[in-house]
């Protein structure tokens, strides 16, 4: 079974191009993040032209975070051509549960089979429709130890892997369930670190064929570049800052030292 | 009578939820800084979901830096939201005075009665109508004592606050005026500190509900933070570091200690 | 001639408005590229207001990265003003050779007269029309010197000046060739760098009248700012965050002493 130092190998060896169709709040960090770590972002939406992205793309990232119509449709034909082509790609339901509009947004994405759905735990409730669960904006309003059984009956309807992140991180594709826990509270303080995360789970998905495997791993990843981070930082303007170099500097030995991952 | 202290307070216990409709280049910078200082901040602009998000935020900012008409349609139908849900919102004429289109959409949505109008000295006076008032731009060539007078008779007019930023910022509801002299001349230098300065005004009508009360205390906390932020950068990259980790960081004793208000 | 310090200097005297119609990844740190170095950024994209724009601005920068054919058709309302109204206007082709649709809007784009057309190789060797120069996304797969003689030719071609940017950059007009050797290769790691590179080409074309002189001075600048900031960087958060401050803080001496600009 490969580890998360496996992954990161090979996605650095390999630079895959990841294709963005994400929010405006997430395009900065996520490029950011992308490049940091070692892969390619291209950040590309219009309908005459996704569907050629996704082609010479190695994976995909859906984030819905402003979504509006046009960008909906260019959404819904990526994720048809990537699993036309056989690529993978990654849904954000970034929000889902504070308007109808998001829910049914959300909703149709992840009945066109991602391969990964990542959320906080708010949305993870939201998307498999808990009663009770609209989130508070895009902040998660519920830990994400009580979201981790519904991931994982989410997962079975979906057929897909759902990850849902917070203190604690739970990937399960409703049969495997893997706990991740690393990162650092004070990640909850910057913009769109969830969004990244997403980009970056598309990044190893790219290299490692298992998606509970990739998942997992991306997110060790991003959760100890996160408590590299914030041993430097004073605040969530030196957190982003460190969190970019980590993603860089992260080696080996660092991530095969402190990634908290158990089954 | 609040002060500054008790507005960020408040802002941190209840880390109320603002809309923003903003413009492409604020939106990383503005989600930041509100997360930073305690708000939650949601960006969304579809038709399709605008109202809905009003109706569970605690506050809106209208920001018109990119506009084009799909979006001003989304802001009117958000203003309107807010002023029959009774939630304050907040408008931000980036750049009225530039273009006729801008000076259009500005005048429409001051008339929809925004609780404050935040802006520059040139966008004050451009708003207001005031001959030779054409900004340069986004920047402003005019001092915010130049706009001072006209700033309290636009209040008056429009029937809310308004205020103008600048070395010295002023706040007025049109028979009370209230000085802020904080900040740093290298918030200049750092796009988009404007934007999140309206950003922070809207968190903080959110907590304090006077409108005179809240904008000044918003203004303090940006200033005092950007202060701070200033002791410690050689530059603008520096500074908006610093900055988002001093609105992180600001406590009781130093904004009581360096807020600048009189009235 | 004028030296890269005399651009300089003339930047910061006269704070030319420089008006960028760039995609949503390259905003943020356009902006502050531009505000760091001394212009004054201002981005608007509605078919209502870029001529309107253009004809208050010094200069025009027009980045497909995100295109979309709305914004296509203002980007050839906005270069039709500029050319019109003899202002200088740059093209940044990014990831043309990825698709269809870019192709046909870079090729479009480039038949309208810019001053200066600005890319990685890659992008060079695609507008070209080079067989097999197809890019992987964004990011260049070729060294800038593989299309060192096909910016000549193209730069004959449009009768405008190409920049190809790379470890080592040329400028030519198709007879004149200008290589820069400055900068750092960390800077590829940072998202949205070559962006604002063309950003603050226009705003030296805004006071330097020949464009072959213009954009060697731009390169100059950016490439200086990226040495000095990778002396201080650990990896790429630090990298942006350093080269922002070295734009506002780069002197006269420190430019003379370090530009590597030869005939």
């Amino acid at each position: 079974m490969p580890t998360p130092a496996d992954t990161l190998a090979r996605l650095r060896a390999a630079a895959p191009l990841v294709h963005n169709i994400t929010n405006y709040v997430a395009m900065d960090v996520s490029a950011n993040a992308l490049l940091a770590v070692g892969a390619s972002p291209l950040m590309a939406h219009a309908l005459e032209e996704v569907a050629d992205i996704v082609r010479i793309a190695s994976a995909l990232a859906v984030n819905i975070g402003t979504l509006e119509p046009a960008w909906v449709d260019a959404m819904q034909l990526a994720v048809d051509e990537a699993v036309r082509a056989g690529k993978p790609w990654v849904l954000d339901p970034v929000g889902v549960g504070a308007t109808p509009y998001r829910n049914a947004t959300a909703a149709a994405l992840a009945r066109r089979r991602p391969t990964v759905v990542r959320g906080n735990a708010s949305e993870i409730l939201a998307l498999a429709g808990v009663a009770g669960a609209a989130t508070k904006g895009v902040d998660s309003t519920r830990a994400s130890s009580d979201a981790k059984e519904t991931a994982r009956t989410l997962a079975r309807e979906l057929g897909c892997v759902v990850a849902v992140t917070g203190a604690v991180d739970y990937v399960t594709d409703g049969t495997r369930t893997v706990a991740i826990a690393n990162g650092h509270v004070m990640m909850t303080r910057v913009t769109a670190l969830g969004c990244a995360t997403t980009a970056i789970v598309a990044a190893c998905l790219a290299v490692t064929r298992d998606p509970v495997d990739a998942t997992a791993h991306a997110l060790a990843i991003m959760g100890v570049a996160g408590e590299m981070a914030a041993e430097q930082a004073v605040g969530p303007g030196t957190l982003r800052l460190h969190l970019m170099d980590a993603l860089y500097q992260l080696d080996d030995a660092t991530l095969r030292a402190r990634a908290r991952i158990s089954e």
